[in-house]
């Protein structure tokens, strides 16, 4: 597959697959079903932190789990997103410390399609449900974006 | 740097680079300095686990400490040791579960120069300290290989 063609099986108006996967894998996690009948903007609504509830979160001392559970959905969504928008499989490790810092990285074969450190974990949220699945999309794009340029790294196994 | 460049900086003799790297980083570690008066084999001692020592630790529960600091020592030094032997960052992540599996990635760049999943960390060790830094040297060896096929893609910045 060449580039051009990795656009134009990804590209365009597929953009909302990245919030339909996170939404996905949420639900995937509610083993007790208490998600079951609440529509999908309510199950993505942990991920919201307006700027005062961010600013009253300390960073010191461990995340809490929940937290980096959700940060985990979300990088993993990313994942997800790029394979099932590609057809290729996307291998996502996330590497956390306790102290609330890491490093998140996504492969295609023998291709690094994102690379990220984070911090401040404790403080992991977005502003609302729009602003998180459009960053979730903005990495979804850029990862398509460098297959694209690659795709023969990418289509390499490792 | 073209691919012939590549090995040719890397390549031949420096093997032991790994050796190197593997103690260095060891006695990084050694804050209290218990290793200082001992040689590079000693300190490399706590790697070998005999056939029957292996068998001997059950695979079940968490796995020791010590022996998961050990493995990431061991990926770690593969990092340091492609460094020092091409020039350019290698960037390991190791993410390893509880219950003693995980997956070790370093990238170089855009390009992923090892992926391996690890698993029964309890029982991470070789028959000798030879075995051990046999094993680090072969995946060094790969690595410099791989960015030899891909040069342009290990100097793209991520």
């Amino acid at each position: 597959m060449d580039g051009d063609a990795v656009r134009e099986a990804a590209a365009p108006g597929n953009e909302r697959v990245y919030r339909d996967s996170l939404v996905k894998l949420m639900r995937a996690h509610d083993t007790f079903g208490v998600w079951e009948k609440k529509p999908d903007e309510e199950v993505l609504q942990g991920f919201v932190l307006t700027r005062e509830q961010r600013r009253a979160i300390p960073v010191i001392g461990d995340p809490d789990p929940k937290v980096v559970w959700r940060l985990e959905v979300f990088y993993t969504a990313v994942g997800y997103a790029i394979t099932r928008r590609t057809g290729l499989d996307a291998t996502p490790v996330i590497k956390l410390s306790a102290e609330g810092f890491g490093r998140v990285v996504i492969t295609v074969g023998r291709l690094l399609v994102l690379s990220r450190a984070v911090r401040d974990i404790h403080r992991f949220g977005f502003e609302s449900t729009e602003a998180l699945t459009a960053a979730g999309e903005t990495l979804v794009a850029e990862a398509i974006e460098v297959i694209a340029r690659r795709p023969e790294v990418a289509a390499e196994t490792p």
